[in-house]
């Protein structure tokens, strides 16, 4: 069996760009101030092969879905945005997605939520709250069918800490989302409106 | 033990609005097609006690964060969304939150993703892809601090198709948000920036 940074190199995860699990490694080591220090000190980074940098603005972006992703070493819960032109096709419900759309997924750590636990004890026992607990990734799909043509049309990049992931990483992406090919290699579907 | 409607009866939910076991007893039921009739027919509903409606648009609002629930009865991956002067005051630590705020809370049905896991089989053994089955319900909290005076400033609605939950239910919601008083009642924080 691989090791995590093996497997990263040699596979792309699912859910709208990769799994990362090597990235994985270091949750939690770095605080929030950390975080956001780096994310406001690398936001001009572009990814390898693609040359995707990070959208301003998009964790306003409107949700797609949200998912949930569980290995031997990740145990995430995630969420996936789009820019206004990748909502408007999902909501049409066409692929291919036009040119300009972009994808963004979330991932962060999923935690047993104490707090909330003893709330629902009452009313239900043995309930089971799970929160976010820290931010591991975030991971972009660009479309543009003639720059990226021998991707199926898609830039990737992936982030952490606003430091961006290196070359072995993003040759993972594509192949990785070869499977969803009848759906333009976007695994997200968008959520239903309750 | 109380079963599932005397215990919606009974006790709110947690995690922004009420937990409704016992609407999930209906959860897949009905077709998408029912759903959206049933939403279209049904907007104008206000919620007893309240009279809290669906705000238009609420599923285009901005993502404050995801969660999990998991109890005997149900089983959801949900999402949080907030009005532009919710999610100002979420990204500020400001509480309590200004009147005119609204949080909305999607909840969805949890299901294994066969088509995921069968990406995931090859790189990762084991890996398992959760992503969202069909929708159960969705709630609402409006800030209203003079309306809603006697409930810690809140107004609280539930819908299942577009149609409004029943009195005894939105009796059970402000008791349950009571623990969360210190951060004004609301029990979601917001997801950090990856």
């Amino acid at each position: 069996m691989l090791d995590a940074s093996e497997r990263v190199s040699k596979y792309c995860g699912v859910l709208v760009g990769c799994v990362v699990v090597a990235t994985c490694v270091m949750c939690g080591t770095k605080s929030l101030a950390q975080s956001s220090a780096a994310a406001a000190r690398s936001t001009n980074d572009a990814s390898p092969i693609f040359g995707v940098t990070i959208p301003p603005g998009y964790r306003d972006w409107k949700l797609i879905a949200v998912d949930q992703l569980k290995t031997d070493k990740v145990d995430q819960l995630r969420a996936q945005l789009g820019n206004d032109i990748a909502i408007r096709a999902f909501k049409e419900g066409k692929v291919p997605f036009p040119d300009g759309s972009i994808i963004a997924a979330m991932h962060w750590t999923r935690v047993s939520s104490e707090d909330n636990n003893k709330v629902l004890a009452g009313p239900f026992p043995g309930a089971q709250s799970f929160v976010i607990g820290s931010a591991v990734n975030v991971q972009f799909m660009v479309k543009d069918s003639k720059k990226y043509a021998a991707t199926g049309g898609w830039g990737f990049a992936d982030f952490k800490n606003g430091k961006v992931g290196d070359e072995a990483l993003h040759k993972t992406c594509f192949p990785c989302h070869e499977p969803a090919k009848a759906h333009d290699f976007v695994f997200t579907h968008y959520a239903p409106t309750p």
